[in-house]
């Protein structure tokens, strides 16, 4: 089932293949996100449905449900499966190990671009909310024109407010694509700033969120890596070469391994937005990463910030005077009494207790439970 | 085994047996007070023993082991004598329902008076918690001096500060007892104050807190409540004279259920000391009657009010910037981050999150759990 847009699709929508890398474990979301249940698997924002399954259905009605791939986790195939009962064979690429964003999303652009040379891909992470379906749709298809056009498109979230979380885009001269209306030129790409930062970024105008999605051909996205990591993309398009036939497995055993580790906005949004290869387009839709507990209580609480969020199927809470956000996979009761702005995470072998301020530094606990060796829990 | 003490011990103490009522849940300190485990039955100082066997140890080397006398709930016995291998059969009164302490500590005596018609009783709480016990002993034996002479003798604790969790006494002029030092006359009881009340009894020097101990002949001891309580003294008598007999069984379920329920406050201590009948003596060492999860904080952290107290066998806490308590009969790991003050309480089936400000509270919920049926978990 195809998108009907306004009038006229444009052709190159029926190029698009949605990819979804489903890596990275979520460790600012410990003890709910382990390495057996990473954060796609979960119900975050109460919707009765995962996040990787959500981010499915904003992107098969764009693509076809024939043309969504996953590159995930050789453990989690049974769970993806499960999530995505329309997911086809051919579209599910399984890592033997986490190569991070560049090995994973280069190896779903090499494996189609052999199949399809014209193929466009978009790259959604796995484990994002996304508020307004009919926006990013229209945002999406957008990024396809200027894809088509040429360029590596991303989309920029318009900023909400001085979030000092996410990573920003500084956007330049509007981009002259027929068809589009709000595609600019990237003048670079920013990590995550102070809060006085943010809010320059946020009143000058031109920065919005950078939302992790790549839009591009396939060989441009490949030709743009190979830039930088030559190494990198042979190795992509060795493997790719080997991957519709019965040579897939020794040459994942050879070639995988070895393959750098490294983040695809090093290897290809960086170096392309300074050479003016990269594209954005305006997302106006609300968007989050759900980095962290805080993130979660604010999206439960409908931004107000306040009250008390509860996630879990089974959650049996009794509260006085307080606020936060309590996640439970249990059934026991769990009973608040005068605490504020509280994060309560009850599962079966680990409890978490901390504040929404410090739900930041979850994760240097997630370390140092990792350095102790206490992997039990993790 | 008796005590020893400086010189020649009173004559009196040959004669005194120690009552110790083990009724009471400890509602503010669930869900680890339960009513299948009351407070009694669990360890608060993470001494390695409950504080009902540290009752026991301060009491013994005082009256003798075979002059320990438990008043409990037939639902404790087995977990009383669990804890007390040296209680005896025949000092084990068990109670077919909870009938507040006159009824409990009154039957004891009326039991004991038939048994001994000169004994000498003192009641201590299960549940209490005492730092000295060599000053505690020295207090105990002034206070059978006192009730040898006649008077009803309460154990009065030199205040440490205005505390607004205890009752008061209100100490009058010094009593003319041979052999004591620090026994005065009650002028009266009085019930938890406000701060600024209790800043002025502090101030004033002539206020201790209620310690809820009292030692007198048994007789003296009934016939002062017999003034205000005729009906259920009477009925505690005939329920004595059967005890020792076949007889005990029918009387228990003739007399005990209509027996009147109420504090020995009121029905002994109050109008004995308004007639001049009640003395007190000074007890100078450490006294709580632990009735929240903050005062098990106080206690553990020594008094410093700071850091972070862990009491459970199998605890496994991972802190980072945290203070206040946890208390966990679980294995499960806990991790607190930057959360001051904070009461988390870890059982099976039912977590407790709170700060010690708001701990006093627990009783509220537990009420409210009452109320709408919940008693599963209570």
């Amino acid at each position: 089932m195809h998108w009907a847009g306004r009038g006229t699709e444009p052709d190159a929508v029926e190029r698009f293949y949605a990819v979804i890398p489903a890596g990275g474990i979520g460790s600012r979301l410990w003890p709910l996100s382990r390495a057996d249940a990473p954060k796609f698997l979960h119900d975050l924002t109460g919707s009765g449905q995962t996040l990787l399954r959500e981010t499915w259905e904003r992107l098969a009605p764009i693509s076809g449900e024939d043309r969504v791939m996953v590159v995930c986790g050789r453990a989690h195939r049974a769970a993806v499966e499960a999530q995505l009962p329309a997911l086809e064979d051919r579209n599910v690429v399984l890592e033997s190990e986490g190569k991070d964003s560049s090995a994973a999303i280069g190896l779903a652009a090499a494996i189609l671009e052999l199949r399809e040379p014209d193929v466009i891909i978009g790259s959604f992470a796995a484990d994002h909310v996304i508020g307004d379906v009919r926006r990013f749709r229209r945002a999406v298809v957008e990024a396809i024109v200027v894809a088509d056009a040429g360029y590596i498109a991303t989309i920029g979230i318009v900023p909400t407010e001085p979030a000092i979380g996410f990573g920003y885009i500084e956007a330049g001269e509007k981009l002259d694509v027929a068809g589009t209306t709000s595609a600019y030129a990237v003048s670079r790409f920013v990590e995550k700033p102070d809060l006085e930062t943010a809010r320059s970024y946020v009143e000058s105008g031109r920065y919005l969120w950078n939302g992790g999605m790549f839009i591009a051909r396939a060989t441009t996205l490949l030709d743009e890596m190979a830039k930088s990591k030559p190494r990198l993309v042979a190795g992509l398009r060795e493997l790719a070469a080997a991957w519709d036939t019965a040579e897939r497995g020794a040459a994942v055993d050879r070639i995988w391994p070895g393959l750098e580790k490294i983040a695809i906005d090093y290897s290809v949004a960086e170096p392309a937005a300074a050479a003016g290869r990269l594209a954005t387009v305006e997302g106006d839709f609300q968007w989050d990463d759900v980095g962290d507990f805080a993130s979660i209580a604010k999206l439960q609480s409908g931004g107000r910030g306040s009250d008390l969020a509860i996630l879990g199927e089974h959650a049996r809470v009794l509260a006085d005077s307080s606020s936060g956000i309590v996640v439970t996979d249990r059934d026991r009761l769990i009973t608040l009494i005068g605490v504020e702005n509280i994060v309560v995470v009850d599962t079966e072998d680990a409890l978490l207790v901390t504040t929404s301020e410090h739900a930041q530094r979850v994760k240097s606990v997630v370390d140092a439970l990792k350095l102790s060796g206490r992997t039990d829990v993790l």
